[in-house]
């Protein structure tokens, strides 16, 4: 029984995709050349494919288990990203809280007190961020972004692929673009009016992509660095799984832009540019994966089933800074 | 700010779609009529659209955190119900654990031992049941099992839809249908041979489906009640989200077929059954949303976002018995 030699190279079990390395096999089942894994594709990168985050679009979060890096996306909600820059200026987040955990749904943090239940003369203040934002659910077309098709289509959208590391959908007819809600996606709370979104609230996808919410709510960026930390608490048993319990909440210690630390203490990850040829392969990778184990190539790849690669970056010598 | 005005009916945030019931919106903001909640849907219900799960299909796995009931699919995967009922019948895993949590991919439970790092000493025996089985990765298309298509289609696959309660997708071409990697489906973990996996690890989808699997892994059955205590687990650190310090895993206190409990004690749940006119509006529901919160509804649904209701039965008293 082998059903666990999992750190034997030559046998795998469930060959993992979803973000970490998988394990090659070395003996492919037919004559054909099996599919390169990611870690193959990746480990032949050129550094020219990598891109640093810009330290005004990245945002630091700290947990008591550790780092969650967000990276804005101002090419596609510029307001909300200004104005989650002037929440986090201010220092807004520190000492709030995750205040639910939606099974297959979103975590979602904020003002613990910016609720019904909540103490409302205790509620933070915004500080100099608006209160209301126009919706930016949708925006035109902007043919000078880099933009990378995926060749399977969508059943959502006229046409989806990435521009500047994000799942996007376009509708030609209608000239607009969007960014999807896929998993790791960060989303803009808000009430019933499209207006009462403003960042001081987000949520993350952790589960199944909920597509139905494209077009209705704001997208602000995409977890780059630390969805565990996100996925993996335990869920809310209130209302739409909003913890009953104040005490089940986890604490945000701190949010900073990584513009806002030392040069030295900002963090030293790259992302993957998805218009790179590296990119381009590792979608073909997924399409036509066939090897020792998946004998039955998907043919297929559907735009929430990508993730965009981050690596860290090995920190430099002072000598050589 | 009413960001967090969730108990209150006349306001919500973010809809819960994904398994939690819904507050409705009292206010809708066009004219048209809001699209009806899964609660509302639900409500209206009748006794006949629900049905009890045969107790000789259903695992009731006792974690320290509470009750996850798996659902198995003898239609589709015969062998492996058979040999996962072996398996439960001889306790085998009783004291055994979760071992792996990859995000955005699977969860998985067996036997630590039965692993390279393993004690092959210590290996459970896997008693009367069969060390291997033919794949049953795919099945011959059965005209008599019911059959509800979805409109929309599906990017991997001709036709999809549901039977029995599971995702499921067909290739009238090929005259092969197959269950579907869907968030809470149970799949059967394997080495390299096809006929290695025995239902001795078995994996649960705990992100978005992983449909690449399809065909090439069979799928058991599908988790109707419990998926918070498999997906909000802490993910593992070593390769392919395996728990690398063995204090992280979790106790699996037993696991029993429902059949082989006094009827008192087998679990009191129902599931819609998915050729029932109330499924049938589930599914409406979802593709043409339109209300206060959501004025672009998404106009199509995807096989893996439609989540198959269970419901609990109220405990009879014992005069009624």
């Amino acid at each position: 029984m082998l059903r666990y030699h999992l750190f034997n190279a030559t046998v795998m079990l469930l060959v993992g995709l979803a973000g970490l390395p998988a394990l090659a096999a070395a003996q492919p089942a037919t004559t054909s050349r099996p599919t390169p894994t990611s870690d193959e594709l990746l480990s032949r990168s050129r550094p020219t494919e990598w891109r640093r985050p810009d330290p005004r679009n990245l945002l630091v979060m700290q947990l008591p288990g550790g780092r969650v890096l967000i990276e804005l996306a101002p090419d596609f909600t510029p307001l909300h990203a200004a104005n989650i820059r002037a929440l986090v200026h201010g220092h807004y987040f520190d000492g709030l809280a995750i205040v639910r955990v939606q099974d297959n749904f979103v975590t979602q943090w904020g003002d613990p007190n910016d609720d019904d239940d909540g103490d409302k003369a205790k509620r933070r203040s915004l500080g100099v961020a608006k209160r209301t934002l126009p919706p930016e659910y949708t925006r035109s077309i902007d043919p000078e972004l880099p933009w990378t098709t995926l060749p399977d289509g969508d059943l959502y959208a006229p046409d989806v692929g990435f521009s500047e590391g994000f799942p996007v959908a376009r509708d030609p007819q209608s000239g607009r673009e969007w960014l999807t809600h896929c998993y790791g996606m960060v989303g803009v709370a808000r009430n019933i009016a499209p207006d009462s979104g403003n960042g001081s609230s987000l949520y993350v996808v952790i589960g199944q992509a909920p597509r139905r919410l494209d077009r209705n709510l704001a997208i602000a960026g995409r977890v780059i660095e630390g969805m565990p930390l996100l996925s993996g608490l335990p869920r809310g048993t209130g209302p739409m799984g909003f913890y009953s319990d104040p005490a089940q909440r986890t604490l945000i210690r701190s949010v900073r832009l990584a513009a806002d630390l030392p040069p030295a203490g900002r963090p030293a990850v790259e992302v993957l540019r998805t218009d790179s040829p590296t990119f381009a392969a590792l979608i073909e990778s997924k399409r036509r994966r066939h090897d020792a184990f998946y004998t039955v190539p998907a043919g297929k790849v559907d735009l929430c089933s990508i993730e965009v690669p981050t690596r860290s970056i090995p920190a430099r010598s002072p000598a050589t800074r």
